[in-house]
Order: structure tokens, then C-alpha cells, then sequence
């Protein structure tokens, strides 16, 4: 294990200095080819590269696949007894990702569709499942303390399982991508994640189960370094954009070792600022709340700070349900707005305008700064509930 | 077999609809994200969209996903005793097709350079290569008769064959890439090469290796069927391009297939024009002979045929070696020059050019059903020297 494991720390180093290497060599390119936006958050909207997701997102396959031949060193001498079910998980794995990396860039590139958006990610997921079926399919959830008077010890809610497990990589890849717009935010997350997801397998890697939270940290690792590579570039003032291709890369990622280390749960624990955002933006994601193109943050040119931003509706074009939202939000103090000549003037519903509701008009470099405190608190609590917490509703340990 | 096969054939149907469609909606997409390019050989030059390989590789993919539980369907059931070995080789295979799809998107994008189109490609083929070690590791080459003499019955060449088989890879896509460039050749071509291996697959499916060929035909029916779906529209006078992602996909299929299928030399016979051309533009691939940008024939619009492009170059900037490749081409009727004043003009050095100065002035149309019908007159031969003659120079059946 720990040859392995300097091998792998060798080669994320490598990747750490290659992603950052590639990426300036590729900035021209992405250039020529029309990949580039303006940073609407800065006085000068020069172009900057975007899709750089895509060389992270490379570079993580190239060292996953050099890695290959290392982690299965010893059973491959050994060919009679070789493990093709771990084999098996680590390719569905890498499949899954791939296809992500795919879509993600595709979309940088075409700006497809919601519908393709939906689509892909549940189709690139099936290999996963077919392969969590054939090496587990175990779908039987383990009951809190509380709740087991009525519903027993363990439930097996079949099917339903694979269901959620394929709405995972759909959630995950896409509530990163719609908690992002200012920056460093996208990577500052992932990493936190990232990280949150590694000290969990450190922690419960002389527990019971070490091959899977081992196999899990064999994906996270390069993961971490890839990325780690783009960060410096993308903080602010960013040189780069790292575009949904990167979104959609780590929300797989994040769903791919939750799935198949069996630590689903866990995962979204540490993905509680992202869910909030996700059910905050659910009304103007439904449209039951008008929703503009873009509901990032806007800029102040002449205090150089950000604050909330905003849109207007007619109060008739609400409807019943959008007004009762509304309320429901103001009276949770979750939304801001103003009502003038049957018009009404709201924040978008992003936790990032949540935020400069409170903090009023920030800098960009502290408003990102605050957004990843809040993420870091968040996998603090979600350590909390995991460990001290959960054995209060649970007897067992690894039942996340 | 034959339920899992027509189930097969029925998602084939809706893949070629499913591709064409999908590559009209998607038109005006790829033209607004400047994906697209200018057909040189029409009197008008109206932008065409590029790249549409990536759309029958989504589908190839998502077909190939939705026929994993068809496939393993019966071994589903019985968990216990699950092929992985199977499955881990269809997972690879679909691994290292999704790599290509990816990076063949990317060149069509970014315009990558030739150290990436061979580094990536290997490191693609590196999972297959693990894959094939596990399940084979069958490094023996069985001798021809006439060599046994000196050679023994069969040469282990180890740590080579596995060599030949990444190289095998970089081949197949950049030899289909290279042999482009007029409407309708890298898809007629694709679909001859691919339906010549189906057919040597069906041939073979009642023989000892059944489970194998019916693993290559998995992948080649989906394969041809997303083909099939854009061939009418890149036929003459071509609405899209397909780029070089279809390049990408389609070598790396057939490398696949003729990998883990242990057929890859009957494969590289389906391969004679494409090793042909490979060979004849190795002088001006390695810039021994200088190598305009573009190698495709010259429009003549008066008359609406294509001629072959040529090269000028000064004689002292030749060299040696140039020159000695030139005298040899010519005398084996290979090359066309004209030397004037110190200035050598002759043809490029590509299969298309050759075929022109031996028809004289064609029509695209035609010239492309000429190409064609070399091809398929080339598969014809293959098959020759694969059963017929293969006798003479070898005992068994299944050793290619």
C-alpha cells in the first residue's frame, strides 16, 4: 500500500506541475478558438481562457491510467488470482469521469441544451451502476434508532436505490456548476470537498473497510493535484476560466468514489452549501420566479465591489405560487426585495447575493474568501454529524 | 445470443435516426461556436459545420452503455459467478474509444499540436493494454511455415507485442486522418473497413473463439449504425464534416477490436490503402520532401474537377535523401514532376493525388467512389490472404 501510495504522490506532483504547464502553453489555443469570456466583475473585460477544465480533467485520466499498471503491480504478477471486480470499478469509474469530461468540454464549446445537460450524466453513470449491481447490490438502507419501531432495522428499497444513485452524479455535477461566477469559487469548493472527502478515507482507512476508502483516495489524490494545478491562475484576478467542463468532472468525481467507497451520504454531507443552493435556486430554476441569463453578482466599477444582484418582475406575472415563495423567503429572511408601482425588485436566489445581502457590498477577493469559510464550516458540521452525532440514530459504524 | 443480438440491432436502428437528427439540431450550434469550415473543392464557400463526429460518438457511447445489462443480462441474474473479466474488457475497450472521442473534440477545437495527438492516443490505449495482460498476456507470434526452419514454431517477442499494440492504436487514427479530405472518404472508407470486420467476425462466430468475435461485432454493429447516420449528409456535396473526432473514434474502434479480439493483423490487412498512403506521405510527413499545410487535390472550377496538388521546392533544398526518394518514386510511377529552372513541382505525396494523376481531371464525386472501390477491392484481397493463402503459410486457423 505505501509503495503505491508514494508512486501516486510522485505522479500528483508531476500533475500539479504539468496541469499549470499545459494550461499557460494551451491559453493561445483556447484563445484562436473563440473559448474565452469577459470577467464581468472587473473594470477591464479583457478575454480570458475558459474550458481550461478540460487539461485538469486530462491530465487527472493520463495519471490515473500511468497509475494502473502500479496499483495492480503485485496481482498482475500474480494473473491467475487478479481481482477484475476492483479492475472493473476503477474502469467504470474512470469511464464515468471521462464522459463527463467529454460533456462538460462539449458544452463549454456548443452551450448545449438543459435537456442534454440532464441526459448525459444519468447515461454516463449506467456503467457505474451496472458495476456497483454486479459487485455489491447492496441496496438495503440501515434505519436511525429512532424510526426503527416503525420501519424495522434495515430497508431494502431496491431499485429506488440505483435511481438515486444515478440522480447523484446528475446533482452533484450540477449544483457546482450553479454555485460559481466569481473567482476561484468553482475550484475553491471542489478542493474543499476534495479534501473534506480524503480526510474521511485517511480516518477510515484502519477501520473495516480499507480497500474501498483506499480505492476512493486513488481517485482523489490526482483529482486534487489536477486541480490544485489550475488554482493559482484562477484566484483572483483570474487569468483563467476553468468553465463547466471543470464542474462537471469534479461533481462526477465527487459521485463516482461516493457510490462505489459506499459513503454516498457522506458525500452530500459535505455538499450542504451546495444542496442549500441548489433548493434556494429551485424557484427561479423552475421558473416559477423569472430567472435572468446570468444571476452572478454585480460590480460596482467605482467602489470595485460586488453587490447582490437583482431582477424585476410585474407582481401579476408571479402567480399564486411564486408569491407565496416569496413570502415564505422574506419571512425566513432569505430574500431582499421591493415593492414599487406593482413591480417587484428581488435578489436572485444564488447563496452568493444571500451573502451580499448580509456582508453588503464586498470585494470580490473576500466575497470568495467568505463563500469557501462558509464551505469549510460546513464539512466541520458534516464531520460532526458523521462521527459523534450519527451514533446517536445509529449502532453501527460504516453504515454511511 | 440472438436476443441479446437483436435487442442490439433494434438500438442500432434508433442510433442511425437517433444521429442523424440529433446532427441537424445541433447545426446551428457548432456553427455559432466557429466549428465549422469551408469545403475547398465547391465554387461557393459557404461555412460548413465540423466536427459532427463527436455526435455519432455520444451516440456510439450511449448505445454501447445502454447494452451493458442487455449483455450481461443472464450473468446478472447469477451474481456470483459474473464474467468480470468480460466486462472489465468491454469497459476498457469503451475507455480508451471515450479518451479518443475527447481528444479528437479537442484537436477539432483547439487545433492541438502533433506531440499531442501521439502522446495522448498511447497513453489512451494504456487501460486496454492492462486489460489484454491480464486476461492473455499471449505474447507469441506463431511462425510462418517457410521461416520455421530458423525461427522455431513460434518467437514470445514479450514486452514488444505489447509496443505493437499501443502503436497500433496512434495508427489507426492518424492513417484514416491522413486519407481525407474530399466528401464522403473518411466515412466510406470507415464504413468498408468496419463492415469488412463484421463480416470476418460473422464468419468466425462458428468457429473455436465465438465469445470473442461476438465482443468485436458488440462494438462494430453500434459503431457502423452512428456511422451510417451521418454517412447522407458528408456524402457528396457535403452539408457537415465530420472532423477529426470521426478519425479518432473510428481508428481507435478497429485498434480495439482487433486487440482484444486477437485479430488486430487480420485488421491492419483491411488496412492496405491506409498503409499505403501512411508509407507514401512518410517523405513529406518527416519533411524530407517539404509539406504544404494542406495535401488535398485543386479545385479547377471552370471544368468542376479536382486535379492533384502540388509541391514546388528549389532543387539544392532537397538534400540527398529527398532526392534519392524522388528518383525511386518515379521510377516505381509513383510521383509526378516537372523540373524547370532549378525547381522541382511535383505532387504530394497522399493516395488521393496518386489516383488523380492516373484518371487525370475527376470529379469529387467520382473520385471519392474510385478511392472507395480500391478500398473495398483491398478488403476483397484481405480476406484472400487471410483464408485461402494463409493456408500455405500456416497449420491452423486462428492464428491472426
Amino acid at each position: 500500500m505505501w509503495i503505491e501510495l508514494c508512486c501516486l504522490l510522485l505522479l500528483c506532483c508531476a500533475g500539479v506541475f504539468g496541469t499549470r504547464q499545459i494550461c499557460q502553453s494551451l491559453q493561445p489555443l483556447l484563445i484562436s478558438a473563440h473559448l474565452c469570456g469577459k470577467d464581468l466583475c472587473k473594470p477591464k473585460q479583457t478575454p480570458i481562457p475558459e474550458a481550461t477544465g478540460v487539461i485538469s480533467g486530462c491530465v487527472f485520466l493520463i495519471i490515473s491510467f500511468l497509475f494502473i499498471p502500479i496499483q495492480f503491480g503485485n496481482n498482475i504478477l500474480n494473473a491467475e488470482n487478479f481481482p477484475h471486480n476492483e479492475l472493473v470499478e476503477l474502469l467504470a469509474a474512470l469511464l464515468s469521469i471521462c464522459c463527463m469530461l467529454l460533456l462538460g468540454f462539449a458544452d463549454d464549446v456548443l452551450n448545449l441544451r438543459w435537456r442534454h445537460k440532464l441526459l448525459l450524466p444519468s447515461v454516463a453513470s449506467l456503467p457505474l451502476l451496472v458495476v456497483y449491481y454486479v459487485n455489491f447490490n447492496s441496496t438495503t438502507i440501515i434505519v436511525p434508532l429512532p424510526l426503527r419501531e416503525w420501519l424495522g432495522h434495515a430497508v431494502n428499497i431496491g431499485f429506488l436505490y440505483y435511481v438515486y444513485m444515478g440522480m447523484l452524479g446528475v446533482f452533484c455535477t450540477n449544483a457546482i456548476n450553479i454555485l460559481a461566477g466569481i473567482n476561484g469559487l468553482e475550484i475553491g469548493q471542489s478542493l474543499i470537498i476534495g479534501f473534506s472527502i480524503l480526510i474521511f478515507n485517511i480516518v477510515e482507512l484502519y477501520r473495516e473497510t480499507q480497500q474501498t476508502h483506499l480505492f476512493s483516495m486513488y481517485i482523489i489524490l490526482p483529482y486534487l493535484a489536477t486541480t490544485l494545478g489550475l488554482f493559482q491562475q484562477n484566484w483572483y484576478p483570474a487569468e483563467i476560466f476553468v468553465g463547466d467542463t471543470f464542474c462537471y468532472v469534479s461533481g462526477m468525481t465527487f459521485a463516482v468514489v461516493g457510490i462505489l467507497g459506499h459513503f454516498s451520504k457522506t458525500v452530500l454531507l459535505f455538499f450542504i452549501p451546495q444542496i442549500f443552493n441548489f433548493l434556494y435556486s429551485l424557484p427561479q430554476l423552475f421558473h416559477i420566479v423569472p430567472c435572468p441569463r446570468h444571476r452572478m453578482p454585480k460590480y460596482n466599477s467605482s467602489s470595485d465591489k460586488l453587490i447582490a444582484s437583482t431582477c424585476k418582475v410585474p407582481k401579476e406575472e408571479l402567480g399564486k405560487l411564486g408569491l407565496s415563495i416569496i413570502y415564505v423567503l422574506k419571512s425566513l429572511k432569505l430574500v431582499e426585495y421591493d415593492y414599487r408601482e406593482d413591480v417587484i425588485t428581488m435578489n436572485n436566489f444564488t447563496l452568493i447575493n444571500l451573502v451580499l445581502i448580509y456582508r453588503g457590498p464586498t470585494h470580490e477577493k473576500t466575497l470568495t474568501l467568505t463563500l469557501l469559510y462558509i464551505q469549510i464550516l460546513c464539512s466541520v458540521i458534516a464531520f460532526t454529524i458523521r462521527y459523534p452525532l450519527a451514533s446517536y440514530f445509529y449502532n453501527t459504524s460504516s453504515v454511511m
